[in-house]
Parts: structure tokens; sequence; C-alpha cells
């Protein structure tokens, strides 16, 4: 029963800050788009694909698009948000584990410096997520993600990390399920992170989120009470070329239309374009450093380098943030 | 395009078997089912949850039901039918594979031994999959099954494999989807055997199919033409313990109802009882030998031994395939 109301409380978040989106959007399905050649691709692309008896029209149950996650659909600075938890989660744990305190990388996590956890490299932020999350049940892991999405901040605009989604992606999702495709989430992120709360903030239900995983043991804790428990092992890395592969594995068809924003999305767009018939490739391109954040090449969370270019050379859509969003978070509208 | 007329024949199938078999079902969503006590436990079911204001109502996102594949939606005598498969491939592969003539279990396949095959195991079965599946890219390989599915004949019934399902459980797909079940196949087969026909024959499409896998690579055949090569390694086995991990991975939901027939789907079973509120876990027993196949305990394919004694426990329902069905496929109606 506790869970309800965790569940309730994202759900009112998701409730207030998407009534004013709805008022915005009356009569406008992407009125956070400014009006321009990317919002008119994805309209063109759109209505020729659901145009019956057009040559480029796409039957609906081969209407699949998917989409990435951080810096795609929600912000993904200064840090991935499931390592903002992680990091969270370690100061909670911190009692329970002294060693933390002189041990790397928990000892900058314990002390705040964000600096010297990001020289650690990749490899640190991954073993904070291993160490925080390895050991809960599934429900468990569930409960307490909704708890913190509950109760958390972000660092700068002191707000529930599910506000920091963008308004125009939201309003993209509405407008492609309208027009009868299937919306997925493909994400390198944990699938247990995203979905508790995804189909209330996304209308995208568990079994359409793709994410990455940690190997889970089904145990009996109790006669006919059985439990999945989370193991400190790698089960699959849905990123970059894992994109692919785990479109392949858990929605075994191609995607019509794609989204993503990094390098790490390069692969899962090339997939897509490979497809025969009308095809939608489209980057989010970070680039309003006074609404959101700007980075691109050089950043070391969500670089845009290569997948940049190949964009560019196949003509696939770049979304400009600062010059394409009229809006990019919903609170902006109150 | 010929990939839509392979697709097409499959489904050419389908309609010629559903036609006699909508005619039977009219005005009589489980047509199919003797009137009695297996019948009255599911309508009652789906009627509590279903019931608006009632005790039991399952909300619409909730009514997730996970099906077994092998001998509880398709008959799997007298082997797993992607193992009949897989030995077909042997023999068509066997020109370019000569050692195979002289190397077991090849040789038994050749050779049509299926007693001595057998007698090799479980691994033997896995080898002769591996062999025939790995090297392909996941587009030739849904050719080949869609090819297969279109031409091969079951040895004893002489039919496609496809008009091997049971005509009663298709009729409970359709009656739990008319009342916002969302119905999901979940099984130990190979998921890429599976999809490509699923959604012809069981209405369930691609998206909504959790099975074993191989591990695929993600490569470029040429510039811009991205392939998925399977792998000669195993990388998921959905059976046993791996179904309800493979339904927490895939499905992010816990079923509310859960249908198996054997061993294999205990904790399927077992995980779906666990949830709150109203559950139903059902199994299918063959017992008719005539009209398809009688075996339970002792069986190597198929065995229901510790999920029985759990089911009469646990007053899980068990069909009496002799008694509870008035027809097992739908040929019998024509």
């Amino acid at each position: 029963m506790r869970r309800r109301s965790f569940v309730g409380s994202v759900i009112a978040t998701a409730v207030l800050s998407g009534s004013a989106a709805r008022a915005w959007a009356q009569g406008n399905a992407l009125a956070s788009w400014n009006d321009g050649p990317a919002k008119q691709s994805i309209v063109d692309f759109v209505t020729r694909t659901t145009t019956v008896g057009g040559p480029d029209w796409v039957p609906v149950p081969e209407r699949i698009a998917t989409f990435d996650n951080d810096g795609t659909l929600w912000t993904e600075k200064p840090f991935y948000f499931q390592l903002m938890f992680a990091m969270d989660r370690v100061k909670t744990m911190a009692a329970s584990h002294p060693d933390w305190r002189t041990q790397e990388p928990f000892r900058s996590v314990l002390e705040g410096d964000h600096e010297k956890l990001a020289a650690q490299g990749e490899k640190a932020l991954l073993e904070i997520v291993a160490a925080t999350h390895a050991g809960a049940t599934t429900e468990d892991f569930r409960k307490t993600v909704l708890r913190w999405m509950a109760t958390a901040r972000h660092p700068r605009f002191n707000r529930p990390y599910t506000e920091l989604v963008y308004q125009p992606m939201i309003e993209l999702l509405t407008y492609l399920r309208a027009h009868g495709y299937k919306t997925f989430i493909v994400s390198g992120g944990g699938v247990e992170f995203m979905r508790p709360w995804t189909e209330a903030i996304y209308g995208i239900p568990p079994e359409q989120v793709v994410g990455s995983s940690i190997v889970t043991k089904y145990e009996m804790l109790a006669p006919d009470k059985p439990v999945l428990t989370k193991e400190a092992k790698v089960e699959f890395v849905d990123d970059g070329p894992g994109k692919p592969a785990g479109i392949n594995r858990f929605i075994g068809r191609r995607p019509v239309l794609a989204f993503g924003n990094s390098d790490g999305d390069q692969q899962m767009l090339e997939w897509t374009a490979a497809g025969e018939g009308p095809r939608f490739m489209g980057l989010v391109h970070h680039t309003d450093a006074a609404r959101e954040y700007a980075y691109d090449r050089s950043s070391s969370v969500g670089r845009l380098d290569k997948a940049w270019d190949e964009a560019v050379r196949r003509k696939w859509l770049v979304v400009d943030m600062k010059s394409d969003w009229k809006v990019v978070y919903s609170f902006e509208l109150k």
C-alpha cells in the first residue's frame, strides 16, 4: 500500500506541471517548438507516414519510435540523474560503510567533490552505482527510486528531477502516439531506475522501456514468497552498439523514428536509418546555457561529436535547443 | 519485398484456419472449452478483475497476462518445434559441413535417429540449435524461419506447425485482450524463432514476446549498412527461475494471470501468485493421446511433476486437455 503513495507523489508532480503545459499546447500539438525547419520536418514526416494511400504510409503495428532518455527527454547535467541518485544513496548508506570515508570513489562523493569524482572516470561511477544498487530486491529498489524522485531536488533548478523533462519532447511523444506510433525509451540508464516513473511522466509504460540492467537472482525469502535480488554484476549495457542489440532483443522490430543526443545514440540512429521505407533520425543539440546547458564535442557526459558529423553528412535533424524550442521545461510556463 | 511474401504465407494459413474457428466461436468467446470448473474459473476471474467498482478490479495498465509457448499455446512433441526447425537446418546445411556425417549429435540428426539423439541430452540439442543459428544476420534468420513455417510439415499431423496451436488457448488470448489484458509470451524458446509469426498466429506482436536469446553483434556490412549477427553464445535462458527474471527485465510489471504446462513454468507461476490482489495461475495438462499427446511426470520434453504438485497444493487451475477442451486444433472444425 505504501507503494501507491510513492507513485501518487510522482503522478501528482506530473499532473501539476502537466496542466499548464496542456493549456499551452491546446490546439497546437507542438506548441513548445518554434516554427521553422525542425518542427516542419517532424510534422511532414508524421503526416507522410500516416497518410493512408500515400507512398510513405506505414502500417500502425510498424510505427515504432525510440527515444534515448538522458539528454534527449530530460536533463543529464551536472551528472546523469541516476548517478545523482546513487550519490545520495552513498550518503544515506555511509553510516553502515565506515570504510567509504577514506576509500575512493566514495570519499569524493561524501566530500561533495564532483571534480575529483569526475576525474576518476566511468569505472568509478559504475562502482558507485553497483555498490548502492546491489543487494536490494527489485520491489525495495522501486520504492527507493520513487521516494528519491518525490524528495530530491536538482542542485541548480531546486526542483524535482521529474520536472526537468523537456516540454517539446513530451509534446513530440504525445503527438506521435496520437498518430498511432508506439513510443519506447532506449537508454543507457538502468531499466529499473526508469520504469517506476516513466508512465506518469512520459506516458511510456514499463514494458516499453529498454535500458541497461544488472543480473537479478530468483530466491525464496519465505515459503511462497519469492523475490528477485539485484546482484553486483552487469547483465546488459544498452549504449552505443548495445542500442541496436537492445532494440532487437526487447522490441524485435526496427524503429521508424529515433531520437538521441550523443555519440552513444549513433548506432541506434544508423540502425533506424538502415530500414526500408521512410525513416526519421533526430538529435537534440544542447545549445542553451541560459535555460538548460550548452555542451557538445568536448563534454564528458553526453558527448556529441561523431554522431553530429554523421547527422550533418546524412541530413538527419539536429535540433538546436536554443532556437528550435520556445520552452524547455514546463515550469517556465507558470 | 520477398519478406512480405513469407509473412503473407504464414498469415494466409492463420486466416484460413481462423475463419472456421471464428464461425465456431461466434457468440461464445470460449467456444472450444467444455462447460465446467476450468472454463468457469477463467470467466469468473476475468469478470471479477474487470468489474469497475468491484473489490477485485484491476486497472487496465496492470492487466498483464503471460503465457508459456511450447506445450501451452502449441504442441511440443515429438520435440520442441524449434528443434525440429534446427534439425531441418542441419540437413540443409550438411552439404557444407561434411564432418557432420560422422560427428554427434549431427550424425543422429542426419540419420533420423531421434532415440539416439534424445539420449544425448539437453546439451546436444543446444549444440544443434547453436550450430544452425549462429553466423546468420537477424534479418536472414527471420526469413529462414518464415520459409520453414510456410513449407515444413509436422511428422504426425502432416500440417504446418503453425496449425498445431491450441484453439482453446487462442480463444483465451482473444478473450483476455477483449477485456483489456495485454498478452505476452514468456517462453524458454528462442525469441527470434517466435517473433516472425506470433503476431499473425496469436495476435501477439514481437515486442510482447519474451524468450531465450543468443548474443548479437553489431557490425557494418558496408558503409551505412549495419547488421546484427547472431553469435554462438547464449545470452539469456528464459526458463525456470529465468522466467521471473525475464518478466522483470522485459515487462517490468508482475503478471496478473499466467499459464504454463511444465516444471519450467513453476517459478513464473510462483512469481505471479506472490503479487498483491487477485491472481490467476494455470497449467495445461496433456492428457489426450488421441487428439494430441499424453505426458506428464516422466516426460523428457515438457515434464510436469513438481509444478503439478504445487498447483494442487495451492489450488491453481490444472486444465485437463481431454475433458476440458472440446476442440484441440482448429482444423478439427473443418
